[in-house]
């Protein structure tokens, strides 16, 4: 029986009664929400998808991915880790055949789609062709990176990469890898090696079973001169056999909190030779007879590197449309209590706790989400120009400019999307109550893979702080009478902001955007200027540079979190500008929503620069309560217009049609069929039925206790 | 070969360089911290623990479970759920041993450490002891009681106990549950069903394979008429086949984020009948003839259901002991960067910002522990005054008095402290980098099992609405001239509050405690005061008593955070007080710590109501971080007292030695141990030795195209 004839044998099977209490049928309850829409929920669709060709082209994926019994996905929580991992190897099949007959940009979207259904394929997938090829692409002379396709790095044909660059000793500390590539100028050969347990390198994706080859960041030395870390590439297994080469020891990592459908391992060298060839020499040369060149400029090899942070901000973005979808379509058919004057239960979204719980949690999503498109705008036009140039350009200046501020932008954003991100996740999957605990229900397995987002591709709290430093010396720049580049330029403004205040007598002059987006620019720059302070103050007592910048840590991610938020809201502020009609108004109310919510969360700032009074700050915590009853209105079409199929969303209590019950106990009764009792005779039996006296320990063992005759033992 | 004799074999195979970069041994930078003790770490253990004769005994407690393979841990992370399901109820032989020859007090110690090894074994130990027993004691007669312990409920003979309360519809809203179990007089009987889908008995432990009966939670009807949600024994399972009885229908809930050791099911009732006996009528009682008689003081009835949240507020401390202790260790030995001076790379715990993401936690901890240890006395103190009350005591106002606070109080902590908790695992596994998604670091699953303790005993955020209530209706007892609990007496001083600042002119003034215990009660008493005027407005608009609750929801929530946060501060330094010499100079910098890092955290709040200016606001940001880098130099001693065996602490990054690269590796080899390809010929062979133009789909097919003609169409 299919799982769909199975739901309606169980639908017929009992009334409409006896499925639910006191006949509130839950698809009515969502029914109900649906009918509320003031706006076209289809345009809204099409504006978070970029466009009409992009939402089809979305919905051409998601139903090829429902139909292929590859991509099954409601079984996921109850195989192995093992079954699991092998599972997620047979998928590769069919996406490389896509990557050969679709554009760059169709495949980015299919596998946008890919990474909402299977992140840990979509890990592995892309540690291939994201990570290995990325390698190859940004460190490979063009010479070496047509070999290296010729040889099948592109069609997986005879190879498989990995990327092999954290070592168990090192994560961020990139520099300080251990990895040794000793250069022998007798063999023209690199030696590479791992010389201590610290420098096994750890995490690998793809080493465990996948890889034939790696790209290994290490340390290159040449006539005894180390010239710091660069990348070789480095078989590990016979691609005939799957056999470890001399010299290559690799193990595999094992469980993980999430994304196990990844093989991460660990790899160790013990002297293993590869041709001088195999380093990739776009930036810094070896030649034959060991001379090394260094590149002029090594700023520009940088730029490739944010393109994951990039993409982990639109990520950001997608996953927690999930995660809302869930929690809030779940909020509009449950209903636990009644009121006073009902005996109908009230539905949770009805209950202003719970729309404080939620609706800015949406908001947020929105912000991220028209961040991650202005985010990816400014890298593409930031790398096409980076690519071009050249150390004798005369716009080399504007060009580097570009390439700090969109290096400092997209670190802080990576760090604070990801972290709301999974925040997100964690609160739907608390707002779902007990059955946010379930496998079935999604969210936990959706934290457990997501987390990793706050650490890989540069750790959440090591990228603030880069930002922290960016906003420090933007500011000290400014001061000396730099123009700066857009998203500081607020820094060049400084002596309208420094004690800047909200004076608008008007009570409701707190939900006019320019009063908000004036009253991030006056925090950030007074907080900015503090941490300068803090900064200028610890360099007076003779603290080096990097001292002085650890010093003043905190204060650099204080000014990072602020930084960032007041530039969420700004590029939510400027997508809403560009909307029409209903759905700018329905836009407008979720965008002031943020900007009051994100206030009040940060009220300490906003009152400690003045910019609010205590009287406005209450005055904000009422508009919020009332701005999240406004969008709970709007709030089921508004997780429509994620347009996110129930196969997508993979939780019964997302379901589209509002069943969740029956939903949820198929899903369970499916995931769990009744079996013979497991250990019944072998553990239960002998325990509940065993002679009672067995518990009770005898003291006395037969031995005649004399009587302690204390008088005499003194 | 053993585990110790692979390591030492590790160890001896590679010098110490060969061990670990630039020849810093973790295990020396351990010792480092360790001699920096500026105080005697068995003192603060004793204190910790309630005496020496506690520690001793915990220790003893480790060293059982550590030397029983029963309790072996270390694998934990690899076997699958019905594995660790089936030697989960393995360990119930010997615990029953323990219960029968052990003192409860001492059994209960005994547990607290088994909470800590393994979360799934003890809920579902508990369910029986804790849940089903504890129901039998809260809502039988004495001679109800009689009967089950003599029919094995307390031996486990015979039978095994579940508690069947929340439903598929029905988590929070007890008296909403729909299971009916209705009098039928002609047989002396009632008669228990499920009516409705949404009526499922739903996440009941212990249901899918381990109990022969459950205490059922239904509506009680007779003739006709609902009294109301009671308490039923029901019969599921004959004990001798564990066949289900007629009309008896269960199921396994399968998958959860943790705990997949505890066997939660579902369980349908349909028209099964049980002996009008097996209702528990302490309580409300039920004649031969249908004459029902109710209790005259029902609130008497409600004091067992806070042993829970009680036990959890503890159970916060406890957790994050075990959290901090992996994280701060690994932070002692983990370098990362080398400051300009130095080859030698710095130790995490010597970065400030580092120390800002742990100390505060560590502070908070201690703050969890001591309030733990005060909620247990004050439960104690009410519970036993309860439960000799009688309806017509003099005392009973009083009584009552003591119920409410205790009620109200140990709502709010219990959800507070468990969201601190989990907030806490989560921040010590970002604090590990990429090895906290390992999932033998332990963290990861920390997590997992924890996060149900945010929703079970009472969903957190209904749980502040709860303290939030109390909150406001003290306050407007207050107002009427009525004395109030010691936990809320600051509301008899509203003058003396309202408008009250920090007004000392010396900078230090923040760093006396009894400035803050003072500032607490100022914020308090406004947040309060705020929350109940906004009550009044709701009320004089027309609004009934529970939707003017209702209406203000978010400002109980916020009023309950900050009389938390407040009572927090207030038991650790009530704690503090009670210590002598070092000890409590080492105590009086974390209790400072926590009052610092908790009013910057709400400094919002603190500037609202003008208790600190901004420019204290500064210094208290600048004390914080004085105070993370004074307790981080005995960071080291302070985990030392926690005391909790590598055994207990179960991940390689926690380990006492510090030798955490070491035994990271032996486990993760130990773990996955090198096996033949699992599907190398399968899967991957045919895929990269493919025919690569398979790949690209021919658009052709042997069609000859012929050239459009435009014109001729048109």
């Amino acid at each position: 029986m299919s799982a769909k004839q199975r739901l309606n044998a169980v639908r017929q099977h009992l009334t409409k009664e006896e499925l639910y209490a006191k006949a509130v049928d839950p698809v009515t309850s969502m029914n109900e929400e649906r009918a509320k829409a003031t706006f076209n929920i289809r345009e809204l669709t099409h504006l978070l998808d970029g466009g009409e060709k992009s939402t089809l082209l979305k919905e051409r994926f998601m139903q090829e991915f429902e139909r292929d019994p590859l991509f099954k996905m409601d079984d996921i929580h109850d195989i192995t880790k093992d079954e699991l991992r092998e599972r997620t190897m047979e998928k590769f099949r069919s996406l490389i055949h896509h990557l050969s007959n679709e554009s760059v940009d169709i495949f980015k979207k299919r596998m946008e789609i890919v990474s909402l259904i299977d992140p840990g394929f979509w890990t592995r997938f892309g540690v291939h062709y994201g990570l290995f090829v990325g390698a190859l692409q940004s460190n490979a002379t063009s010479g070496q990176l047509g070999y290296w396709f010729q040889n099948g790095a592109l069609s997986l044909s005879g190879m498989v990469g990995c990327f092999a660059m954290t070592e168990l000793g090192h994560g961020s500390n990139v520099p300080g890898l251990e990895t040794t590539a000793i250069f022998d100028e007798a063999s023209d050969q690199f030696i590479i090696h791992t010389p201590t347990l610290t420098a096994t390198k750890w995490w690998i994706g793809g080493a465990a079973h996948s890889a034939t080859h790696a790209a290994v960041f290490a340390q290159l030395i040449v006539k005894g001169k180390n010239y710091g870390t660069k990348c070789f590439v480095v078989p590990l297994r016979d691609p005939k056999t799957y056999n470890l080469l001399p010299g290559v020891n690799i193990g595999d990592i094992g469980k993980k909190m999430g994304r196990d459908g990844i093989d991460n391992g660990w790899i160790q060298f013990t002297h293993v030779r590869i041709p001088r060839s195999y380093m990739l020499m776009k930036h810094t040369k070896v030649s034959r007879t060991g001379l090394v060149k260094e590149p002029k400029l090594q700023q520009l090899t940088y730029g490739a590197l944010l393109q994951g942070r990039v993409a982990m901000v639109v990520d950001s973005g997608n996953v927690s449309k999930k995660a809302l979808t869930i929690a809030i379509r779940y909020a509009a058919v449950r209903r636990q209590f009644s009121n006073s004057n009902s005996n109908i239960e009230t539905k949770l979204l009805d209950y202003p706790i719970h729309q404080r719980r939620l609706m800015p949690l949406m908001a947020q999503t929105f912000a991220m989400l028209f961040t991650g498109s202005e985010m990816t705008a400014m890298y593409n036009k930031m790398m096409s120009r980076l690519e071009n140039a050249k150390p004798e350009d005369t716009d080399l200046e504007e060009v580097l400019e570009m390439l700090k501020e969109t290096h400092s932008t997209s670190a802080g954003l990576k760090a604070f999307c990801t972290w709301n991100c999974l925040n997100t996740i964690e609160a739907c999957r608390q707002a779902c109550g007990g059955h946010g605990y379930s496998a079935y229900t999604g969210l936990a397995g959706m934290y457990q893979d997501f987390a990793v987002q706050c650490t890989w591709e540069g750790d959440n709290t090591i990228l603030t702080l880069q930002l922290g430093r960016y906003l420090i010396s933007s500011f000290r720049e400014a001061v000396k009478g730099k123009k700066l580049s857009p998203g500081v330029g607020y820094l060049n403004k400084l002596d309208s902001l420094i004690g800047a205040c909200c004076s608008e007598k008007d009570a409701d002059a707190i939900l006019n955007p320019q009063t908000i987006v004036k009253g991030w620019q006056v925090v950030c720059a007074n907080v900015v200027k503090n941490a300068a302070l803090e900064f200028e103050q610890c360099i007076k007592q003779g603290l080096s540079i990097d001292d002085a910048y650890e010093q003043c840590s905190q204060s650099r991610l204080y000014a990072a979190k602020l930084h960032s938020y007041g530039y969420l809201f700004n590029r939510f502020l400027d997508g809403v500008s560009k909307v029409e009609g209903n759905l700018k108004v329905v836009l407008m109310d979720v965008c002031l929503l943020y900007g009051l919510y994100t206030i009040e969360e940060n009220a300490g700032a906003f009152l400690q620069y003045g910019y609010f009074s205590p009287t406005q700050m209450d005055l904000i915590r009422l508009r919020t309560n009332e701005f999240c009853r406004a969008v709970r209105d709007q709030a089921i079409p508004l997780v429509d217009a994620f347009n996110l199929s129930d196969y997508v969303i993979n939780s019964p209590l997302g379901r589209a049609d509002g069943d969740v019950y029956v939903h949820y106990f198929e899903q369970v009764k499916r995931s769990n069929p009744q079996n013979p009792h497991p250990y019944f005779n072998r553990l239960i039996k002998p325990l509940i039925e065993r002679e009672m006296n067995d518990d009770i320990v005898d003291e006395e063992g037969g031995l005649e206790e004399e009587e302690d005759e204390d008088d005499e033992m003194e």
